[in-house]
This record gives C-alpha cells, sequence and structure tokens, in this order.
C-alpha cells in the first residue's frame, strides 16, 4: 500500500528532531553519564526528585520534554530557557541560575562542545558495513580492503589503495592512483582523481576533487592548456562539503591541512595551500597559489586572489574580496579588505555625507 | 554512418527554437484556442483574411512566421515589433497598437503567464514513462508504484516512499527513510537523503538535499562534528536548480516552503526556513536557522547571515550582504544591506566627493 | 598487502610534481628539441658543458634538478632563480641575464606558452582508449563510433550522435537527441541534454549542461513554469569547469563561442550568448539573455545582470555586479561596476574622509 506522502508530510513535520526514519538511536543514559561524556558539570533540579531519571533523547529548546535534553549555546535564544519543559539543559556557567527549577543542567565552558557529544552518546554515527555491492566497478591491482564499505555503481581505476573501514558512497568515481586513508567517508556521487587523502577524510556528495586547474596560454590559434602535474593532498580530517571543487596543482600540490573544514559550494584554484584546522564557509573561493597559515577562517562568499598569503588565525569576513596580503590574527572585510573597524567606519562616513545636505543627492 | 558533427552544430544554430531533436509538438491550434488558453483576449489583423488561420508552433520576435506565435514582455525589445513576422503576437494592452497589420495579438494583462502557457500547450511536458530499469538498486520495505519512471543506476534506499507518477532520473541517489510525494520529477545524479519531500517537486541535476549541515565544535584535539538530526523538508511545488545544495537541519528542520524555487549553485545552510512562494536566484547563500517569510526575493549572489529574520515580501538585491534582520517589504541592497535608495545615493554621493579638488586622490 | 595510507601521505609529499602514480612521461628530449617545440631560442649555459645534455622532466624553480626543466612566469617569483638547480629555465628576455650560469635557457616573449608546450611534450595527454564498457547503457538510434572511449554506468540518450575519437566519462548522462563533435571530453558525472557540442569540447565533471533556465509566470495559484524550448550550444574548444552549470535557452538558444573557457562553478542563465575566446573565472554568473563579445573576461564572483551587453575585450573584475551595459575594452570593478580608476579613487578618498575629524565616526 503506497502511504499517502501528503499524510507522511503532515506527520514527519511533527516528529521533529532525531526522526526515527533517518537516525538510529543509544541510551537511555543518566544525567551523569552524560555529564561525564561532555566533561561537564551535573547539577540536579532545585525542585523535585532526580534520583534515577535517564534520558531517552535531545531536542530543542522550545519542544523537549521531561526525558529530553536540549541546550543553550547561543545568548540570543536565552529567553527560551524560561518557557522550556527539557529535562536536561547543556549550559555555560552564566547561564546555570536561568534553568528551570524541575531542569537538571549540564554546567560547561564549552557547552556547544558538550551537546555535541551528548547528542553523539543518543546518536552515534553508524559504522562502515563491510562489503561490495556487486555492481562495483574495481580496477586491476587496487587495494580494497574487506572491511570498506563500496556502495552501488562505485567505479575504482587502477592501483588505488584504500584503508580499513572507509566507506565509498554509490556512484563515486576514484581515479588511477589515488590513495585513500582509513576510516573515510566518501559520499554518494563524488569524483576523486591525482589526489592523496589521509585517514578520517570526509568528502561530501558532489564534491570534486582533483580535476585540471584553471591554467591556460594563449597561442595564436587560441588558447593552449598549461599541463595540470601536481596533486590535491587531503590530510588527516579534513571534510569537504557538497558540490565543493578543489583543483590538482599544476607545478606542485594542492593542499588542504589536517582538520580543515570546506563547507558546500567552495573553490579551491590550483597549488593554493591551506593550513592546519582553516574553515572555509560556503560559496568562498581561493584562487591559484594563495596560502593560508593554520586557523584561518574565510567567511561565506569570500573570495581571495591568487598569489598571496594569510597569516594564521586571520579571519577574512563575508564577501570579502582579499587582494594582497593579510597579517596573523587580522579581522578583514569588504572589497577590497580592510580591518573590520575602518569598513564599519567607512560605511558610517558615508551614511553620514550623503544625508548632508549638498554633498549627496539628497 | 556518423553525421558530420560540424554539420549538425551549423544546422542546429540555424534551426532556432523549440528543435524537434530535443521537444515534442503539439497543434496546430486556432487563434481562438490559443487566447482562451492563455486568457487573453484575442485580436484579428487589421489587414488581411485571418479566418481559420491555425499556428503551428512559436518563435522568437526576429524570426518567427506566419503561423509561429511570439510574445513581447519586456519593453526592451519593444522596436522589434517594428520587423517582425510573427503571425500573432502576445503582448500587454500597451503595446497593442504597434502589433503590424497583418499580425493577430492576444492581448493580455499578463502576457508573460499568457506566452508560458501557449508556450506550453504546444510543447507540453513529456509525461512519465512507467516502468523500472532493471539496473536500478531498490531497497528493502521501499515503496515505488507502478506508475513510476525510474532511470538507469538509480539506487533507491531502505523504507523510501515515493509517490504515483514520479520521475527519478538516472544515477539519482535516494537515501534510507526518504519520502517524495507524486507528480515530482528528480533530475538525473541528484542526492536526496534525510528528508521529506511534498507533490509535484522538481530537483534539476546535481541537487544535493540533506547531507550534514556545517557544524562543529571546537574540541581539544581539533574540530568535533555536532551531530545533525533535522531533517529537510521541500513542501509541494517547490523548485530546487542544478548544483544547489540543502543542508538538513540539526536540532530542527530546514524546510523549504511551498511553491519556492531556488535557481542553481544556491546553497541553503542547516535550520533554515523560507517560507512559501519565495525566489532564491543562482548563486545566492542563506546562513544556518534564518528565516525568510512569503513571497521573499533573494537575488544572484546575495548572502544572508545566520540566524535573522526576512519579512514577507522584502527583496533582497543581487550581491546584497544582509547582517541583520529585513523588515517586511523593504527592498536592500549592499554591502551590508540598506535601502535601494540609500544605496544609490551613497554611490552618487562618493562619485561626486572623488572628483571634488582637495577631497579625492585626483 | 595495504599500504599503509600514512606512509603513502608522506611518500607523495616528497614526490613532487608529475607523480608516476597519476601521469605518464615521455622524453628525455634535447634543450634544442624543447627550444623548437616552444618556439623559443636556446641558450646554453655560460660556464660548464651543456653538449649533449638531455631532460627528463619538468619541475618548480624551487626543486627542479639539473635534468629537469622549470620556468619563470610571474616577476613576483624572480628571486627564486637565483638559487635554482634546474638544469633549463624558460624566461622571458628581461629575465635572461639572471639565469644561473650553470643553467641553459629558453628565451621566449610568451614564457608560459613555452612552458605549457614543454611541458606537454613531457606529458602528453592521454589518448582516448576506444571501447564501451559494458555496463553503458545506449539508447536507441544513438551514433557511437568504435574510436570513442564510453566509460562505466555512462547513460547514452535516442538518437544522441556522437564523434570520433571522444571520451565519454564514467556516470556522464548525455539525454536524447544531443550531439557532440569529435574528440571531447566529457567528464566523469556529467549532465548534458538539449545540447549540441562542437569538436574538442571538454566538459570537467559535474557540469550540468542544458536543463530548464530560470523562468516562470506568477500565476492565479503560484508559479508556472515557462517553456525553455532552446537548447544549450557550445562551439568547437569550449571547456567548461567542474560543477558549473550553463540553462539552455527559452525562446533562443544559449551560446558559449568558440574557444571559450568556464572556469568551475560557473552560472550562466538562459539565452545568454558569449563570443569567442571569452573567460569566465571561478563562481561568478552571467543572467539570461546577456550577451558577451569576444575575449571578454569575467573575473571570479562577478555578477552580470540579464538583458544587457559588454563589448569586445572588456574586463570585468572580480565580484563585480554590472547592472548596465559595458563598452568594448573597458576595465569595470566595484559594484555596481565603473571603470577600475574611479573605483580605486573611490576607495582612497573614502579612507581620507572617514580619517579626517569631524566627518567620520573617529
Amino acid at each position: 500500500m503506497v502511504r499517502n506522502p501528503e499524510t507522511a508530510l503532515g506527520d514527519q513535520k511533527a516528529a521533529g528532531v532525531a526522526n526515527a526514519r533517518f537516525f538510529t538511536r543509544s541510551g537511555p543514559f543518566s544525567g551523569e553519564e552524560l555529564a561525564a561524556a561532555a566533561e561537564g558539570e551535573f547539577v540536579p533540579p532545585r525542585e523535585g526528585a532526580e534520583t534515577g531519571r535517564r534520558y531517552v533523547g535531545i531536542g530543542p529548546l522550545q519542544s523537549a520534554g521531561a526525558t529530553e535534553v536540549s541546550f543553550l549555546d547561543n545568548r540570543r535564544y536565552a529567553p527560551l530557557l524560561d518557557a522550556t519543559r527539557a529535562g536536561l539543559i547543556i549550559v555555560a556557567p552564566a547561564f546555570a541560575k536561568r534553568v528551570p527549577a524541575t531542569s537538571a543542567a549540564i554546567v560547561s565552558s564549552t557547552p556547544y562542545l558538550a551537546w555535541s557529544r551528548v547528542a553523539r552518546m543518543f546518536h552515534p554515527v553508524p559504522p562502515a558495513k563491510p562489503g561490495r555491492h556487486a555492481s562495483a566497478v574495481i580496477g586491476e591491482g587496487a587495494v580494497v580492503p574487506a572491511s570498506c564499505e563500496i556502495g552501488p555503481f562505485v567505479v575504482i581505476g587502477n592501483g588505488v589503495e584504500i584503508g580499513e573501514g572507509t566507506i565509498i558512497g554509490p556512484h563515486a568515481v576514484i581515479g588511477d592512483g589515488v590513495t585513500i586513508g582509513r576510516d573515510c567517508r566518501i559520499g554518494p556521487q563524488v569524483v576523486v582523481s591525482h589526489a592523496t587523502l589521509g585517514d578520517r577524510v570526509t568528502l561530501f556528495p558532489g564534491a570534486r576533487i582533483g580535476q585540471d586547474g584553471f591554467g591556460f596560454a594563449v597561442g595564436p590559434a587560441g588558447f593552449e592548456s598549461v599541463p595540470q602535474l601536481g596533486r590535491v593532498v587531503l590530510e588527516h580530517d579534513v571534510e569537504i562539503g557538497a558540490n565543493s571543487t578543489i583543483d590538482r596543482g599544476s607545478v606542485q600540490d594542492t593542499v588542504i591541512g589536517a582538520g580543515s573544514r570546506l563547507d558546500n559550494l567552495v573553490q579551491i584554484g590550483h597549488n593554493t595551500r591551506l593550513g592546519k584546522c582553516c574553515i572555509v564557509v560556503s560559496q568562498a573561493g581561493i584562487s591559484g597559489s594563495t596560502e593560508l597559515g593554520d586557523f584561518v577562517t574565510v567567511a561565506a562568499q569570500a573570495g581571495l586572489i591568487g598569489h598571496i598569503k594569510i597569516g594564521t588565525k586571520a579571519r577574512i569576513g563575508a564577501q570579502c574580496g582579499v587582494m594582497s596580503d593579510v597579517e596573523a590574527g587580522a579581522d578583514v572585510i569588504g572589497s577590497p579588505a580592510m580591518p573590520f573597524r575602518e569598513f564599519f567606519r567607512n560605511v558610517a562616513t558615508l551614511r553620514k555625507l550623503s544625508k548632508k545636505p549638498g554633498s549627496g543627492d539628497e
């Protein structure tokens, strides 16, 4: 019998977080167990008996019930504390007193991290299901351990080497000679070529890794492609978002440093190098041969020209256009990029001048 | 015999609109039939006998002939009316008198809508061709009605439910538990997971729906992924463009309201909510937890930060950078966003000041 | 035996350019042979015997050895000449004297083009491997010459015509009626429909060609899709980057002129026309019905509104927002677009005014 999709839609709107159609669930857990995982301090409710209460799941402050865990991370949502019915709430010390009297709390100086670990206890990442789908095409000399999960219609080229426990999702295409570390998660419809991946690398659907960089010379009869002879190196624990594109290098490698995370629809040009634990938010682009230090943040839709250097811990604001080097620790925004303070001073100046009689259009 | 592609290229350049290689054709139709479909007023030609003339197809004003229908929607192209040989022209009342004397007209206060319906009469959307390609992989407990068209190399997960008449294009991957309504069109190489789709939803090639949102906490050894435990809900009649990405929610759902249309390469972050009939043009991005009312328009390459609210019928201009709430009905542009008037006044002010001796570089 | 990915990662970091896992190699070649291919002047080393020396490969100035060829194209890297140990260096005449005394040189007025050809001699593009993978699905009446390479899980529609020597990568989907010229390279997971491709066209992974343009009219019950009845025409030698999207026309064709190159994540709207040898850098977008002349350059993240004309050889800067016609040969930048000089004068003016006491925030 076909279930009425209309009804299904309605049902699931109401179903809230961690819908059982999509997410497996562990537990229940006591508040102390959860606090231990979160490395936070367990605080029983000020009113009512808490002894032996066990929690079965998580939810947002608006809808969590007496056996569910919730959290407050963003000051903007603090008023929700007053009305919540959540049984256990993870909060920073500053908000511990605003937790309702009948709710328990886990107090943590890093509440978002604590939340992350508690949510992960209830909903652990599903492990690889070892095996190869019969339709997968595996090249000559490819090393694919039995512990790997190889999905339908996967294409693995000649001489590919994959580490233990790695998942290759449906339709992924892994080009000749690529090496992939252990416990990686290669999403559906990812294409990887000319690349070397470390361990625990995650590629989301449609990521394109290792295609030719955008390099050509002007010849007498039109553009001539310049051979792109480097690789892409994704170090350990790198994550690349859906439909993002990372071109391989031309005369050196394109390198994404260990622990870096790129969001969706990000573009990385050839020969670019990111240090460790960089963050690049969606739709940002980094042009060829630019180098980022460690812990650099590039916000959404920012663009960096090629052949520049961005210092460690610099922060590039959303939609920023960076045309020259940025010093370590600097905060820049605007197009062209300038210090945050200067940018907002400029905005204020221009607004004032536009209003002044005689200097603007009125 | 291999046809010479050079010739094919030349041939088809000349072939114009609705090339028979790609589009099926209905008709012919009389002017009155077309006017009825268009809900417009049929006006016979001022000169020459029109009685019984039947139209066989559509074309642009520049090339349409005596048995073809054309239209004028953009004032910018009005001069083309003087030279057109189109037999029937759809126009707004203001242009009715400029229609050539030998052409018939359909006069409509909504000429683009009228055109849409006339063009659709000649070229109806091809219906689903019921059947499953032998190569498709269908999971356990999946409900896939016989009226659906399931293309080659499709992967449908366990427990998926699909409504009547839906088309799943080649290589699409539908994750475990996903529900899809009736008469949907899921394009080639789409990936959908952790999602619930209403009826008549259209996903263009390469759309990525339901992957993890970009959420992580800073842990002692690097970033730790925060579990993303919500879904994506696409309500009835939603359309998502090619290679666009919609992340699933973390502690609530990401929701795209009924009738909303997203163009290509659009990014929607986790927990974001769009109201009904919103428009998001290509390469725009909306960050996590932001809420749009109904009938909001976000133009190309605009970016919205997270956790803000955009009121009903607000219009966000191209490349706009929105950092705070926008009121219902407001028109904003610039980065940071400001009212249209203010933005263009600022532009004029700055131009004037840069030219003034002593205040600029010059 | 599973090779340790950790070690593999380390090994290959050291391995440098043109890693043998991924790239085949020709040669060795003499300096004169390479200079002839490069159409440059061979200059033997000023010190030491060069006679009979043969080169085996290429490398960057920092790491190339005595039997390797390197090049200098960007003035910024000129200091590297002092320390390089490269045996042969391709340089512009201005840098010929800075080549180390023990290195040979190829002096060329177009050193990047010369480099391109030398690198290509060592690493020629691998030819098509004729044959069809057994899993490919080929439609009725499709013309696919035996000289073509058709990868696993390819789907070729009814009536498709493909020229000699063309490569169709794994999972590519070619819709009914599409024509593709000879010696094209269609990458993995490309989708093409409603399109006509010339010869030597290259599509990188995930490119989406020919889907419906973003066109709809406001009807009484919501948006109504306007039929998109044109095609996409990619003329000879066009290249389209990874995950870029080109919509088909509505009442005329979307045309990309011969020799044009589009980078990754580029959006081209319906009915848009690019002339010959245009360049569109990553994440730029061109809205519907806009026309570009020949040799137009659109830099990264620029956006052009619809229905405008950009003259021959105009250059649109990065992140530029173009709202009106641009004259041939003009250089524009900013949002809204203005001449380069004016843009940077505005930037300087505003900076000065913001610092002036009394006019800014201080």
